[in-house]
């Protein structure tokens, strides 16, 4: 087995139930690096977003700078945040006492992106799972740092490959409909980009039996992962009629460790800034004809339109609890 | 074997080969029963697309009124015709003579549609194959109208539920792309809309050998339909990979013989009238939950998601060539 040297990430989040999660699996797994965190609005206020970083890095020992970024879209009112999916808190109303002690760093969270990057030309990967704010205002102040980012890893979007939508219009994901105008920046960019939307999170299902075997036998992080996720788990037990959620952020970690769990289709994306469509994420596949369109200047880019998603949710328990050695041999 | 009365039905459209081939079947097929055609922009110039219709009601002894109607969109410049698909002169450069004598009806199209629905009130299907230009604006001149008209079956559209997409944007299907101002009035009228998008008419497909075998039983309409088809089997076969061509417009007409060739979704449909999703057809499908959106205000409509594409190829050619009888018995 070839060792590789762990990929450096940055984490670009609004915890958020599934951030949080995803936070500890990209911190536990041997396979990623975290140099720094930052924040955005999203699941909850950036005030709510933030701190709940600063409690989750506390607490999971996180030796890295965690940075405060945007309140707001880049060209248009913030919405409500989606308290019945994530809780008022941000983190299912799970009677946390969040009293974070660790200090903030004093930049900017689009600085600490720039600065990251810089400091490591060419190897850093940016996990992005909020609005895209952050990364859209790091671009327009150091146009540059596109030249020197390993790969952008996006979690949000839906390309409707299959047959669905949206979760929060007909058409368009929670995460891109947050900053439409930062979305379309960031992917037009002349960086590489991979975007995991619901075409694929929505395949990746994460049972309660999951959760019960990560508060069994995944020790405090288990337990953790266990509380968190009540209020999450009903909302989808409700809505989706599954038993249990989708692994919507953990899914972008899962593509940076293992590329090879998902199906890629390459052409350029945009996001619908504006009226009906808006937040929809639209790629034209590079291997099919039109006239010419408005995607034609942009780079192609990866949307990612197949999972597996048992072997991804292995990868993901496995993390947390050593798989059994086979007997004898 | 019930006997059900043939359904009065007026067809809007822009001849154009599939829409040559449609005629023909609405005309023959004795289960409806043709009381008006109108014209617009789209396959071809408004000129083109009048002419043709004249020509065509002509050569297949329709007695009938023909309108002439829009020949721009609602609300935006017109594009060029595709000639590409259609030809030059939008009926496959078949080298057809054309010198209709058929008179011209000297109503303008929304008129003639207006007049025909308030004749045989609750009676009238409208069948609506190009830009819907005519009907908006019948729509805008009486908008009684909408509570008189028996349905409205549009072929027109890409819902993406088969994870495809349209075909002169990667979203947008070029009928409500050619006047979407004109769609987003029409799907969101309180009358009964069943749209027939490229989710499903990209399931029917209609070989070469069909072709060849009309030309060869199906008499002199046979002939004809294969000899206005080559310059649209071309563009399909190189395009799409595709041996023969998809049945677009009949298959609205194939939707009022049968509904049950077809499995609906519903909920309230729109077109997107600007922007880089311009021409998008979205449905808020009525068992999908989501927060307040700019669908809720309008009456739920009817989606084809999928089709039974050889029971409708069969239900078009016994139209032309009488299914052989089974032996004894």
């Amino acid at each position: 087995m070839a060792i590789h040297a762990p990929t450096r990430v940055l984490f670009d989040t609004d915890p958020g139930i599934d951030d949080a999660m995803a936070l500890l699996f990209l911190h536990r797994h041997p396979g990623l690096d975290l140099q720094g965190i930052t924040t955005v609005h999203g699941n909850a206020r950036t005030d709510t977003t933030t701190r709940n970083a600063r409690y989750l890095a506390e607490r999971f020992g996180l030796e890295v700078p965690v940075a405060r970024g945007a309140a707001e879209p880049l060209a248009m009112p913030k919405s409500a945040p989606p308290t019945f999916v994530h809780g008022d808190d941000g983190l299912g109303n799970a009677g946390l006492s969040f009293e974070p002690t660790l200090p903030l760093d004093p930049r900017p969270a689009y600085q600490l992106i720039i600065d990251t990057v810089r400091r490591h030309p060419g190897e850093v990967t940016l996990i992005a799972v909020g609005p895209l704010t952050n990364l859209a205002l790091a671009l327009k102040e150091a146009p540059a740092i596109a030249g020197l980012v390993k790969e952008v890893v996006v979690m949000g979007g839906a390309f409707g490959v299959d047959g669905q939508g949206g979760n929060i219009t007909p058409v368009a994901e929670a995460n891109i409909h947050g900053d439409p105008h930062a979305a379309d920046l960031v992917f037009t960019a002349d960086w590489p980009v991979t975007v995991v939307g619901l075409d694929v999170t929505h395949r990746v299902l994460m049972r309660n039996a999951d959760f019960a075997r990560l508060r069994e036998l995944g020790g405090e992080d288990g337990d953790f992962m266990w509380r968190i996720s009540r209020h999450y788990v009903d909302f989808y037990s409700e809505r989706e009629a599954i038993d249990g959620c989708y692994v919507h952020d953990s899914s972008a970690a899962a593509y940076v460790l293992d590329p090879s769990l998902f199906t890629i289709r390459r052409g350029p994306v945009r996001a619908v800034r504006d009226g009906l469509a808006r937040g929809q994420t639209i790629q034209r596949p590079d291997d099919r004809d039109y006239p010419p369109t408005a995607w034609d200047d942009y780079p192609s880019q990866r949307v990612c339109v197949d999972v597996d998603g048992p072997r991804l949710m292995t990868l993901f328990m496995d993390t947390f609890i050593a798989p059994e050695k086979p007997q004898g041999g």
